[in-house]
């Protein structure tokens, strides 16, 4: 009986040239993080759970995938393993202890405080693996997918923040994009202005209605702090000309309510660090309520409707949760989905990406001339040439769509008169042109 | 409260070191799969079980892993989903429809099935990902691991056979193995001795033992012929002189046997195409009974104590029960745990690989010499030096511990003195000479 072949919900496969145009992405980031010193870190798929819960709020826990082997069941208790042994497989409930990874930064902090004392500190790692999540599906969204992350570890230095910034700024301008914005903000500047104009109070509202003006707009922002109670109206008024005012008028309402609070010291040297570039100071970020202490970071491009292309930010005592304190860690995250879907759409791969390396594929006309073929298809790999045997003789127009479909430049075609004579036909399979040469003149083709 | 960091049994962290040992491993090997034409696929770590189960036989379907998600199960039902809203994620039990990839022949032909109109015919992938098994871990078994698989799909021919040898005889002699045996058989060829002899009513246990030699010996082979009930006293006699008998005998022997049956054939292409590598046929080779259909392989090495580094062989309609009839496919497979435990034991691994890419580090004596080293920094970046700045002045000795521990071969020094005459202060974390240079001459180190 055979089984239709199905894909998991939420989950794809790379065929070849996808995965040739994930590698590119890949490999460019890595080399950029690798130039700022970071080193690569893997960590497994699978967590215990004790790792997992508690650690993304309410909502993460249910969208965790927890998993269960039907061995460790079976073995827990004998008696139950006897009970369930005609239950077929999959039929059988267990509590489960372990789970899938939900992100790359709780495996990084339990890493960090199993092994600090091994450790170089600060501790500066990058990690380019897949998550999971139980996300209901929808375009764009999947529940298995890649994230980039890059973090330092054991550092409370500002140094950190700018060497982040560049990392995203030489990434993107390599990889292609000119219209983007690299936003910063600081919660510690976010604190002081809700202290000096005095909306504690309602802090998270504002904070949320800040986050969303992308959406809603200045007059979407304005109502909803209208219908905040605690909020004063002139306060509001003041929040509404702070969010409207361009760059460098923000910058002045801000200096003079700051003075020399911590945060905004640190927002002037990154704004002195960092100015040439594509960051930008903005007020408005905020990046979520609870995980951020000190910096914010955004990556957003004008050049595609697209959410965020990556974020990050500064968290005190990331280890804490696993008995390591006064560990602050510093990072961002390249959303490696959308920054793909964006290439796509602004044609940024370069175009000599092909699904396979082939560059010579060779045909051969009978088994005389595939006994050739493969001699000369071996001289070709002996000068590295990445090279193939049609593997059937006598069927030319299958070697050809072959060729087509791996986008393989050249094919050379070895028949009997060819054979006799020492040469060869090679055909270029973009110009169609087609010519006969000896074989030394094939080797040099390499 | 504190949670205990622990690794979920059977699964590891690959520190900084170790990733850059096994991308050098998988680097390689990417390298001469694709000079051979083969082209990568990535499927998901989550299957459906309709795909999983019922393909590795029961004890298979036991390590399985499966996978659920609280989501799915609260969506299901309304009325169970109320009823457990207070019950604590990871106690809901479920019968679960979903699993991780147990290896990666399935996922291929899933892919095969669903795609194969749109595909190269015939199709050559490569496919290098990690697999998971509930298998009770110990030393050198794991419950997560990587597979690296190369295959053929949709050809006959038998050069498909010779170029799987070619790479693994590339492989194993670029990775720096000298003393190994790429061991192949046909299964024919044994179908075709069992009748010729009589023995196919013992076949399996024939096989079984056959496959034992290397631990039980020739003598422990001859008396677990003994026990058959079905074998004759001369054939189990022609079997142990067959199999004790050296190379160039059994094929003497194995030619008046096999007449020109189609494995014997077979054999005997494949010995002339690489009989000058460490290509061996050797008819004790069977890897499993159930599988394969014609050629068969395995790698051993001399050199360490260890299982074979690799195998596969031919199965024909590996995709019929996804519903595609008539699609044979050949591959092998590289153990890639064992090999890397091999190269440690070794030595094999080139001496440059570090734990980090960083050629300098500078450290600085105080707040401005940290201004002026994070300009040289930038400077040095330009020019494509991996480089680092220690984040905080006035620590040279965590600094030199800091560079020490990533493997830094440079650290540039900058004090008060040197800063004023533009030079700096350059030590060779090496040899440990120490010299200033100007920053010029600083910059020509790229």
């Amino acid at each position: 009986m055979a089984i239709k072949p199905t894909l998991s919900k939420g989950t794809r496969d790379y065929a070849p040239l996808e995965v040739v145009k994930r590698k590119y992405l890949f490999q460019l980031i890595e080399e950029v993080f690798q130039k700022y010193g970071f080193q690569p870190l893997e960590t497994p798929a699978v967590e215990n759970l004790t790792t997992l819960t508690g650690k993304y709020g309410n909502e993460g826990d249910k969208l965790l995938f927890h998993i269960r082997s039907n061995r460790s069941l079976k073995e827990s208790n004998p008696q139950i393993a006897e009970a369930l042994k005609d239950i077929p497989t999959g039929f059988i409930p267990e509590s489960s202890d372990r789970g899938l990874r939900y992100d790359l930064t709780v495996p990084m902090a339990r890493f960090v405080a199993m092994n600090w004392e091994k450790l170089p500190m600060p501790f500066k790692r990058y990690q380019i693996q897949p998550v999971w999540r139980g996300d209901r599906p929808q375009r764009g969204r999947y529940q298995e997918f890649y994230q980039c992350d890059v973090d330092i570890v054991g550092s409370n230095s500002l140094f950190n923040e700018v060497e982040l910034i560049q990392i995203y700024e030489e990434v993107f301008t390599r990889l292609g994009f000119q219209d983007f914005t690299i936003r910063f903000n600081h919660r510690k500047v976010l604190n002081e202005l809700a202290k000096a104009w005095g909306f504690e109070s309602v802090f998270s509202s504002v904070l949320i209605s800040m986050d969303k003006i992308d959406k809603i707009g200045i007059s979407g922002f304005a109502s909803e702090l209208q219908e905040m109670e605690d909020l004063s109206s002139t306060t509001a008024l003041d929040l509404v000309n702070l969010l409207s005012a361009d760059v460098s008028e923000q910058w002045n309402i801000l200096n003079q309510v700051m003075g020399d609070c911590e945060g905004w010291k640190e927002v002037n040297y990154l704004i002195q660090k960092v100015g040439n570039s594509h960051a930008q100071f903005d007020i408005s970020l905020a990046r979520g309520l609870d995980y951020y202490t000190g910096t914010v970071f955004e990556v957003v491009t004008h050049e595609v409707q697209m959410g965020s292309l990556g974020g990050g930010g500064r968290y005190d005592n990331l280890t804490e949760v696993f008995g390591l304190k006064n560990m602050s860690g510093v990072g961002v995250s390249f959303g490696a989905e959308r920054i793909l879907d964006c290439m796509e759409e602004l044609n940024l791969f370069p175009t000599q990406l092909t699904p396979s390396k082939t560059k010579l594929l060779f045909a051969a006309f009978d088994e005389e001339t595939f006994e050739q073929c493969s001699s000369l298809l071996f001289e070709m790999r002996k000068l590295q040439v990445p090279s193939e045997l049609y593997p059937e003789f006598g069927k030319l127009k299958k070697a050809m769509k072959y060729a087509d479909s791996k986008q393989i430049p050249w094919v050379a075609i070895l028949g009997e008169s060819e054979l006799k004579e020492q040469k060869i036909s090679v055909k270029n399979m973009i110009s169609g042109e087609q010519n006969i040469i000896s074989w030394n003149e094939l080797f040099q083709l390499s």
